[in-house]
């Protein structure tokens, strides 16, 4: 059996979002900006996609959501663009995020940092979440941006951006979310929470790989990251990816009407592999259920190495992470468990397991069996675990 | 009959590309980068991909072909990093470049300009190339960066980027072509021209839209564009767009398998085209055949409106530009005319005429009956062109 618990890295394309797609290879293949019936053909469904997005999120027509290549591009945008428009011209300094956002923002603020712009880098609490006091603590009036996720890639772990969004509001800085582990996961409005920016990816919600978008409030101003041929009102140069902005839409569409069903099934699914889970001794998750988008465990095994773990896995056919981003081919420990302050030995002990809505029950059954069964196996040859067999236990 | 001579705003996929793409959206769907069988399973079709483009352009093991978006990512990328690595740092000051490049050259060059580079934008003659004199003249020590395109995406002129290269390196600067109308229409190889750097975008060749890639000469260090997750060995972030590799790759294959034919087959479509066309009076092509691409007409028609032809066209199921790249929704006059010194006129009647491998001989004899229909028809209705009708010419 072939079993995906990997969904925070990366989705399968829905084959409803694919066939959606299929027709814009090799069939309207026009370029959308051309001014004959091979480029007007894909108008109609371009506006589709473009109501789905603006839908998804809770747009309004006022603001724009403009596609990028992925949440990667839609973040360096962000960041390097206020960059440009308020630190560069000495309006203000300061950039404020945390310390277990994903690599994008972490790696574009340490760019920022590196021509003068004053950065901090929240920390966070033992559940893996910066807490408000902390942003109270360093925000001022200098401070051009905070950008805070809306749920942790490792832990699945809801932050507090709603409060966040109005503290940075009230001291005249922006609002950045990057949303990509919160659309399909969790009801995402951008008016709700009231952000400036919001970044999402379509690979992350069974959409296809190399689309995103951002979200920016009332149109505001923001220097483009790609400039060029005036694609997108001017905002996003580059030949409009048809096919991709088409399947992004759909996926996007199909990601809130399976809301209802990814807090439903889903975390029915999910709750239940982590209780089994949890039933082995010196096991730890990070952060309450509750507070975690439905389809995320981030399992601590202690003497379990993530690796050892994931090939045990994938011997099996079950496919998880050891939590490392997307970018998980380096052996490294995982970095929100040394955020939150875990040792070396448990950070290398992580086990990422992230459902969607195209696992069963029956796959859940086999995941259980094997993890544990994993678990059993691999403390037995631990050098560091002593692992008592069951058997010595019940007396046998 | 529907006929598409729009190539060089973008181009049909190939089926044989959609093919290859295919299996990659909802069955082979990992993250290249996961440490388990859905990622790896990725693995064989990426470094096929990878070879056919390292292959297609001549790159050697020890340069890098990084994949990106699109060429307006690959532009934006070595023109903002050449300013963040050089001239920011003092150590140049200039940018080479010319009138006639894609908006992205231009757009990022004006960019970088703002930031206090020194911009210099090379005229064209009055055949849309630069000359080398004008090179020589404004090269200096502290130059950068020369940006040349490998052929023009109006007139499909080939540019002397060989001479143009040599330049650049016997003045320490570094140089870069944007290769997006080259790519499968001329043979291409990075180290019989000598670049340091070269842009390309699949869907020019019949590959996918939203991939592109940009070649760097022996893996030299250039500031990333896209920062994040260390993915493409730290170049370029942002998950993999595996589908749009494999297809990209398989374009580039197929680009260099016909570029045989591309100069036997298309160009015999193309030159009869032309042709035909040059028999109307006040007709007047840019460029000689042989100096250009060999799929590219670049056509104005005395008194005759761009769009009023492209529309006359449209309604025949004739697919066409009036060459203003690939963002011409708005109705400006031609910019290469401009820049060759054409009045304002004379710019508003370009017509480009752009074939393919996919175009055939019954679709060129409709395209020459369209076209010399339309300018008899456009003509008689023009209130500046005095059109005498063939009878009174011939004393019927």
């Amino acid at each position: 059996m072939q079993v995906y618990l990997d969904n925070n890295a990366t989705t399968m394309v829905d084959p409803e979002v694919f066939k959606e797609m299929e027709p814009f290879f090799s069939t309207y293949y026009g370029n959308p900006n051309s001014l004959h019936s091979f480029g007007s053909d894909t108008h109609p469904a371009l506006r589709k996609a473009m109501d789905q997005l603006y839908k998804g999120i809770g747009a309004k027509d006022s603001d724009d959501v403009v596609v990028t290549s992925c949440a990667t591009e839609s973040i360096n945008w962000v960041i390097k663009s206020i960059y440009f428009d308020y630190i560069l011209k000495g309006e203000k300094d300061k950039i404020i995020t945390t310390e277990v956002e994903h690599p994008a923002v972490i790696s574009a603020c340490k760019f920022v940092e590196s021509l003068g712009a004053k950065v901090i880098f929240l920390p966070v609490n033992s559940d893996g979440v910066v807490e408000i006091e902390s942003l109270k603590e360093h925000i001022d009036d200098k401070t051009a941006l905070v950008n805070i996720m809306w749920a942790n890639n490792e832990t699945g772990m809801l932050f507090p951006i709603k409060e966040a969004a109005k503290i940075a509001h009230e001291h005249g800085a922006l609002f950045h979310t990057d949303a990509v582990q919160a659309i399909g996961k969790v009801p995402v409005d951008v008016h709700e929470v009231d952000v400036d920016f919001l970044s999402f990816s379509a690979h992350k919600f069974h959409g296809p790989k190399g689309i995103g978008g951002l979200y920016i409030k009332n149109g505001a101003n923001l220097t483009p990251f790609m400039h060029g041929g005036e694609h997108m009102g001017g905002r996003r140069s580059g030949t409009l990816n048809v096919a991709g902005i088409v399947g992004m839409g759909k996926a996007m569409e199909l990601a809130v009407e399976h809301l209802e069903d990814e807090n439903r099934v889903v975390r029915r699914l999910r709750d239940r592999l982590e209780d089994e889970i949890l039933k082995n001794s010196d096991v730890f998750v990070v952060g309450t259920k509750k507070e975690r988008t439905p389809n995320t465990i981030l399992v601590s095994v202690k003497g379990v190495e993530g690796e050892a773990m994931l090939w045990d896995l994938n011997q099996k056919g079950i496919a998880a992470s050891t939590g490392s981003a997307c970018a998980s081919e380096d052996l490294e420990s995982n970095p929100v468990m040394e955020a939150i302050g875990a040792d070396a030995e448990l950070a290398h002990t992580a086990l990422r397991l992230s459902l969607s809505r195209f696992n069963n029950d029956e796959e859940i059954d086999y995941a259980i069996d094997a993890i544990n069964g994993a678990i059993k196996r691999l403390r037995s040859i631990s050098s560091t675990y002593s692992y008592a067999p069951s058997w010595h236990k019940s007396g046998l």
